[in-house]
Order: structure tokens, then sequence, then C-alpha cells
């Protein structure tokens, strides 16, 4: 790549941190069930993100995400009292990052480049997040769709990167595990990566990604080309 | 309820008829992963409405539920070749009704009420699937999206329903198997009676139905209390 890139936009849930972790309490809360409600769970989130966004019925990332929780819980017909409700709730602001974050970050800031997160969490979410994983200070803006009440993959929450660093979307490298947020980022116009830790198949949306890898380290590779 | 109601709209796919049908045509295939098949088309085709709603990158349902079928078979590890490829589409036009429908469909008209479908598919999907039921000319009006190129739940989807009858949301019943349908519709003003076969959880969207039932005939109610 020639050096016509000048940022970088990081997906934070599934991207930086990895949502499946609290898998593991809800394993010790519901044994035998944890991978399964642990899935349920950002299914709905999901889910509950495009349907507010579709219908204009904005709740914030915080309730969408214990709104998901519950019906997950019921769906898979878990007991799930106010004190479970409120402990697997609080993993959400400890989610593990993955292990080679921290040093890729600070290898594309040392390249000069401008890195943000644009992410569906709310600021407080946000925040917390990147306290508990000692990760405050390597973004140059912690970018939420909450300033716009929209979510990914809307138009208006992808515009939130090139307003705050001031390039148009083809100079900013937006990078996502969720392949249907680097279609919809592809499609917005950003230079997309897909960190695709398990070897999905690409989403069968007509559009691909710019570049993809296993892990953080090949974007280090993909920026330097 | 009194006789507020003029008209009653269905959705089509899951509703009408039973998408999972295709499920034995994938089993034949596909020995011990009809099912998983059918449930992984069903969910990409869902979630590529809403992301190409989303991102106004409209595709009509049949190159959308093509897609969908491409996608679940790649990330099941399936050989999807083009004759089965054909094939499990062109069961598409031929998916069982659910058994009660024409009797009901029937009183609903007997009774005075309007019926429409309001529906995802393609004008071609609705014609082939109805005529294979043997269920043309029990319905006003066929509404698709197509016609304004946005997915349920948008908006501009739910409006086709008023602009047909003439009549404002709050006297059309809508009839939709799907949780989220049901509570899009509520969002945007209709009379909703959710069709909950398997028993499911009410999504948890702030939001409940009118009314609920097993199956049609529990619409009969409804509509008549």
């Amino acid at each position: 790549m020639t050096r016509a890139i000048e940022a970088v936009a990081f997906d934070a849930y599934g991207t930086l941190f990895d949502v499946h972790s609290v898998g593991a309490l809800a394993e010790a809360m519901f044994a035998g069930q944890g991978a399964r409600l642990s899935a349920a769970w950002r299914v709905a989130q999901i889910d509950y993100t495009r349907l507010r966004t579709l219908s204009d019925r904005y709740e914030d990332f915080l309730k969408v995400t214990e709104d998901a929780l519950v019906f997950a819980s019921k769906t898979l017909g878990l007991d799930l009292d106010a004190d479970r409700r409120a402990r697997l709730m609080a993993q959400y602001d400890c989610l593990s990052a993955y292990p080679e974050n921290v040093a890729v970050l600070g290898s594309l800031r040392r390249m000069g480049l401008k890195l943000a997160i644009l992410s569906n969490g709310t600021p407080a979410m946000l925040d917390a997040v990147l306290a508990n994983a000692g990760m405050q200070g390597l973004f140059d803006h912690v970018l939420s769709v909450d300033a716009i009440r929209r979510y990914k993959t809307a138009r208006e929450a992808y515009d939130l990167g090139p307003a705050a660093f001031g390039y148009p979307p083809a100079r900013i490298v937006f990078v996502s595990s969720n392949g249907w947020d680097v279609c919809g980022a592809t499609w917005y116009g950003y230079r997309t990566f897909w960190v695709n830790r398990p070897g999905n198949a690409l989403e069968e949306l007509g559009v691909r990604p710019a570049g993809e890898g296993r892990d953080l380290n090949d974007l280090l590779a993909f920026v330097g080309s």
C-alpha cells in the first residue's frame, strides 16, 4: 500500500475484546450451557441493535446488552436471577483483550498513524473496558454511536470516523472481526481489514474487505505493505 | 375487541408458509445436516435483509435468499453444487402452508375483513408460493417490499399496508410468526398478533403484541372478540 493511509479505526467488541470470555462465568453459573448462553446473548445483542436502528427506537448498548441477556436466558430456559444478571453484565467491563493487541497498537502509533475505536458501546462501557485492559491513552478518539443514536451498519455510525479524523474514509483503515461490520464499512467507503480469527466464510453480500488476517499482527503487514 | 378492525395483513414466510419445510430436501442431500442448513440459511437470509436495508444496498429477496444459502452452506462446510443449489432454491416456490390457513382465511373473509400479504418476498416469489398452495384469490392485496426496496422492519415496508387498505395501522391487524416482525409492526402502530407456534420467548424490545396464539385459529378468536 502506498502511504495513503492516515488513520486506523477499530471495532471494539469481538475485535479488540473477546465477547465470549463471559462464557467462563456463564459456564460456572449454568453448567454445560455457558457457551450456548454466550453465543445466544451475542446474537440477540446484534439483532436488537439492528431492529432498533431500523425502527428508530434507540436504546443505548448497555440496555440492549442486558435485554439480550434476558432474552437469551429465557430462550435457553435458564434461571437468570438478579445476582447472576448483575454479575454477567459486570463482565462486560472486563472482557479479555486479545493478547497481541497492545503491541500492535503501539507499532501503529510509531508508524505515525492516528488510532480510534468506533463502537456500538456507550462511552462509559468503552472507558471501563479500556481501563481494565490497560489500554487507555492508546487511542486518539474513542467514538461511540451513542452520539448519533444509530448502530452500525447505519451510515451515520460510520460517519463518526471521517468526522473525528478529518480524513475521507478511503484514507482510514477500518478493522473489525465481524464479517457484517467489515462489509458495511466497505460499502461505506473505508479501506477495510477483516480480523477473521476463526476462519469464517465471508458474508455473501457482494462486497469484499481490502485485507484479511488471522489476528492483529496481520494488520501490521497490511498497513505497512 | 370492538369492531374497529377493518383488515388483516399477514407476513408470509414463517407465518403462512413453513420455511423449514426445505429441511427435508436438505436432509436428503446432506444427511444429518438438513435441519442445521435450514436454520443457518434462514438466519443469514434475515441478517442480509437487515444489513442491506441499513446500508441502502437493496437486492431483491430471491437474490438475498440464494446468497444466504451459499453462505450457510460454506459455514457448515457443505458442498453446494449448482444442481443442489437450484433444487433447494426451487423449494421456495412450494413451501408447505400451515394446515389451518385456508379455513381461517376464509372465515376472516366471511367476517367482512379485507386481507393482504405484506412480505419481504418478491412479487414473483409470492405468486408462485400462493399458486402452489392453492391460495390465490384469498387476498385483496399481495404487497411486496420490492416496491419500495427496503425490508421489514423499516417503516417504509410497514407503510405498504395502510397505503393499500386506506385505513390507519391501528385498524389493521398485522399477523406474524416472527417475534421481531410483530415487535417492529407494533412500534409502527399496527394492532399486532403473534403466531407463536413453538412457544418462543418474547423478544426483549420493550414492546408487546396485542395478541398471541399458537396457530391461526387463535387469530379468529382474537379478531372476533
